[in-house]
């Protein structure tokens, strides 16, 4: 025969290697009670201690004690996984309190637990699209590549639209067929620049054009809005968004995704989308500490408040030092390579020689030329921390001669 | 505006309502330690005493006391979650060890983990296609959504054939270009009518018109074979499959998906399928569990024994009992009703009346027309449960006047 699919499989790899982009997973176990701080198992004999600054663990939830005793007792009450999908044997009272609390967080009628935000994107898109004949999606072009999946697996006509440019939205909404159905899909903060959503402007726009909102706001359930309900609530537009989707395992710590809308839409997903359907459902161990982890940031601000005065530290420390920081509106904190070689190579040097863990963020994470670190300070990150992370990247850009900005 | 978006939703919900197919879920907790009893919520006050006789977790491992004290320690030793994807922070040292145990569990090169069973299928599939281009994916009529999802989105040219049909399976590779690259994709063992694929005869074929394999073992990995590694393992034929597919949900009794396969397969998942790549990973304490999990199964056979033992005993019973029983090749135990609505309604009764849980199943989990009852005896169901069971099914077929079969 001819065809060598191992040749094949091959050239696939070889080409990462090639382009400098193949990744190499670091091997940590965090240290709970202590997070940041961690132990590293690759390239050691044993685990050697490091300090974790690329965690979607925002607000460090995931050691929080009042989600580790949640998961305990569950663990011990009912056991390790559902044991089915959630229409058969799979649906525990932990599902349906925590869908219960996920809607009043967003003030919507309902909401709709998924196996991750992933899932919950893919499956919800896909599924809304199909269900309206003829829509038409306008997307973000900064969005998530689980909003694209779901967008291209639902067949549906895609229109993009340049990052948050309204003036573009508005060209291609008045463009479309009146009648038919539109979607708006976009982000709140979008997790790479750090940039927000304009989305009462968009909300308008919706309003105008008879378009249904699709909002993701899985970097800012948790982290923005008095009870944690995102930019939505901060902006007081979640009435306005048709769905608004988020994660449970960011800031709030452990593992999972959602939706929540009104009644008619959750029900449509909850009975139409095969991603939801067909899957075992999310551990009832994991929902008992995700319920524990939204009703505690619903009354409490400390860990936001914190998180953001440590955000606003980095950055100050980081442009004072001539650091190529992009100056975000949010709570990330990008600093900017531009190469995907060289972006690694400081990465490993910060792990080798000072114990600091970040991931370089390669394409097709970013675009290519945007190749960046990107730092996630939470409320247990110090400002010794912040000042010993700030000094080890001034030594690595003078040793690798890279290029610095003028000091703020 | 001409288009009211909520008179189309609530028509697809009409739809299913009209259909006898509209699902609602039971509200339940198991009792750990207890399991199959269990706790349900439905319709009553406060919870209600009852036995589950629906679950996949086949084994009964989401209580076994070895998985419960692996995923004590880990949430005490790391946390909730893992705080990431596995390329940025979510890579632990428990995923590592669990992709070496499952690669050993299947004797291949390497493993990887996904989110779920499901996501495990759609992004290898629609991946492993993307790769080989022009790549023609031949699928058995009854797979599973996410592999049909996989293959969908994977934008391939698809060729389904007859349900473990290998004639018809032949000719349609013969009537293949010889120089296109194929792929092969069927179950083991089909969760549904509990039948098993021919597995050395599909690599015979495979081998000849020289295409690749994917067998999804998600109903079979810890049930079949002398260390668990499913009927590839039982079949001696794992060696003989490209990419083996499993759950960490149902037997092993946890939560997750993972293949197994060469190193260079792996690699190109793990590399280029976003289902894989833009995922937090799965927490660190369902991990831990699995590892437990896998462990203990490859070394005890007591729990698949007693779990065969118990699935013949009720078939036994409901065949002596005149009852509809299919008969099927494995643990998997269907009762026949061939109608939505009655199959729901015997299922309300069981539960009310009797306290027995099991799901009706109804399309599109199954062809219209052929709607079952789907027991799963486990280990933890006895002798007086499955003659509880036998008498309940007896009395409510008598009392709606069901068809029985003549007895064995």
């Amino acid at each position: 025969m001819s065809l060598n699919y191992d040749h094949i499989f091959s050239q696939a790899i070889d080409r990462l290697h090639e382009e400098g982009r193949y990744r190499v997973f670091i091997d940590i176990l965090r240290n709970k009670g202590a997070y940041p701080n961690a132990r590293c198992f690759a390239h050691h004999n044993g685990p050697k201690p490091i300090t974790v600054w690329c965690s979607n663990d925002y607000l460090g939830m995931g050691q929080h004690p009042k989600v580790v005793a949640a998961m305990e007792e569950a663990l011990h009450d009912v056991g390790a996984g559902s044991g089915g999908t959630r229409n058969i044997g799979g649906n525990t009272h932990y599902h349906v309190d925590l869908e219960h609390e996920l809607a009043d967080l967003h003030a919507k009628e309902g909401a709709l637990l998924f196996t991750s935000g992933y899932v919950s994107n893919e499956a919800t898109l896909s599924t809304l699209a199909k269900i309206l004949p003829g829509c038409v999606i306008f997307s973000d072009e900064l969005n998530h590549a689980s909003m694209i999946a779901g967008i291209r697996n639902s067949g549906c006509e895609k229109r993009v639209w340049r990052h948050n440019d309204l003036a573009h939205l508005e060209e291609m909404l008045a463009a479309t067929d009146p009648d038919a159905p539109k979607l708006i899909a976009f982000e709140s903060v979008y997790s790479m620049d750090g940039d927000v959503a304009p989305i009462a402007a968009i909300c308008d726009l919706a309003d105008q054009y008879n378009a249904l909102t699709y909002c993701d706001e899985v970097h800012a359930v948790g982290m923005y809005g008095a009870r944690g309900g995102g930019i939505t609530e901060r902006d007081d537009v979640a009435d306005r968004v048709t769905i608004i989707e988020g994660t449970l395992g960011k800031a709030f710590g452990v593992m999972g995704g959602y939706i929540a809308a009104d009644k008619t839409v959750v029900d449509v997903i909850r009975s139409y989308a095969p991603g939801f359907i067909f899957t075992t459902s999310l551990s009832p161990v994991l929902v008992a500490g995700v319920l524990a982890s939204v009703r505690h940031l619903k009354s409490s601000c400390e860990e936001r408040a914190a998180q953001q005065r440590h955000a606003r530290l980095l950055k100050d420390h980081l442009l004072e030092a001539g650091l190529p920081v992009l100056e975000s509106q949010t709570h990330i904190v990008p600093l900017l390579v531009g190469d995907p070689v060289k972006a690694k190579r400081i990465a490993d040097i910060l792990l080798a020689e000072y114990g600091i863990y970040v991931q370089p963020i390669n394409y097709p994470t970013v675009p290519r030329g945007t190749e960046r670190l990107r730092f996630t300070p939470g409320p247990d990150h110090n400002e010794d921390m912040i000042r010993g992370l700030t000094d080890a990247l001034t030594e690595i850009w003078g040793r690798l001669e890279l290029e610095m900005i003028k000091a703020a």
